[in-house]
């Protein structure tokens, strides 16, 4: 296939790279600032462009993988195509294609890619829809080329799949971070959190998390939650810990 | 060296096994339960105990790992006896000790356990606190054969980097449940989060969490997370996102 990326960010980064190891042909990466676009071009030997009225309207696929709040502008302003239009986004619903191109769909990879690290994109699991079953085909047949993971999914139930993924990624990885902080502060390195954090997820892909939980909120120590409590200063900290530990205490799996 | 357990919960059980595996001998485990220092006793070749008057006095380690709001209690009721008598909590003063027994201290193992799982001990950093030099030094000993990472620190620290586990461990644990609740609502496995929970965690330890940061909250995007609270149905699940959105947009690593 011939494939135009709209974007140069860490979704287009991974994906384009594994099209183009796949031996698909990504011409064109478009982005608003000529450096992005070359960055990417550059690795998979497309040719980058900072004018989206410059982008061919020979290729058989589009992927418009901006950040959501910039996408329907994108879109409104691609010249005319008979290709595929997809995008990556969890939260945006397929339709925002529907004023300008016949055929489109979505391919929604839900997981994490920061340009520093690898992935291996065959275990990513892909979320698929189309705007006719058609499509649905033809980017089944791409997807599982990239992935041994493809489902098809509606759009209402990407947008919680979206939502869900913000708990177990960000909000998760956030945590980290938190923690990271807590032990700076006592100068104490982040290195020492690493075999936690390992086996807290090692746990939790073993067994499921809510049976793997341990700590002071599933236990009801209030003594030792007061402690903590005390130790924290900032109010939002003091906030989000007495949130996070009732909703643990609170927790009962469906 | 002949070590007594007080407690049989998930602690006791892994550090009670390593123990054995490096041929101390556990002669004792006291429960309240005689069920649980059972099921305990019988995997390391120990005697299982329910009065803690019948404890003997003629262990050289006294290893009292019960939950932290019954161990001044458990303490109290120890008869008398000239073995060091350490505790394995975070977030408890080594003073608990102070009134009953000469030579006291701390080994806090920096890790979530659950019986259902194995740990690879030498891989857990032990935390160490002692009533003197002497009392450092023996359990410095003990504590290199258990594990390739052992630090001393006082008690202070000791209950911060407690305080940074529950962030760490349990809190991003949490996360993981919540999104597999998420996700069941729309009968979806929890099975599709797995490859994204495993490479979020294996970013947070290849770079650092703050650098490895993805998502609609580092980037600011409103408009993804408008629709993600509209998406929440509980009061508490909104507050949740809220604050931790806000908590990840306002975070500046130190």
């Amino acid at each position: 296939m011939k494939i135009v990326f709209l974007g140069s960010g860490n979704v287009a980064t991974h994906m384009a790279s594994a099209l183009k190891m796949l031996g698909h042909e990504v011409v064109e990466v478009y982005s608003r600032k000529y450096e992005n676009a070359q960055a990417l071009a550059v690795k998979i030997g497309a040719q980058p462009i900072d004018r989206i009225d410059c982008v061919s309207s020979l290729a058989d696929l589009y992927v418009f993988s901006v950040k959501d709040d910039v996408l329907a502008e994108v879109i409104a302003k691609m010249p005319h195509s008979n290709g595929i239009w997809v995008h990556t986004a969890g939260s945006v619903p397929m339709s925002v294609f529907s004023a300008y191109v016949r055929n489109y769909g979505v391919i929604y990879p839900l997981q994490t890619f920061s340009k520093q690290k690898e992935v291996c994109f065959s275990d990513v699991p892909l979320f698929l829809e189309g705007s006719s079953v058609e499509i649905i085909c033809r980017l089944e047949e791409l997807a599982n080329e990239l992935s041994n993971s493809v489902h098809c999914l509606s759009g209402q139930k990407r947008a919680v799949l979206h939502l869900a993924a913000v708990f177990a990624s960000n909000f998760a990885n956030h945590m980290y971070s938190l923690a990271g902080q807590i032990v700076a502060e006592e100068g104490v390195p982040f290195d020492v959190l690493r075999p936690l954090i390992a086996e807290t997820t090692a746990k939790a892909m073993e067994l499921t998390p809510w049976e793997a939980q341990t700590g002071p909120a599933v236990r009801g120590d209030q003594k030792v939650m007061k402690a903590h409590m005390e130790l924290l200063k900032s109010p939002e900290m003091k906030e989000l810990y007495a949130l996070v530990s009732e909703s643990i205490y609170n927790f009962s799996p469906q």
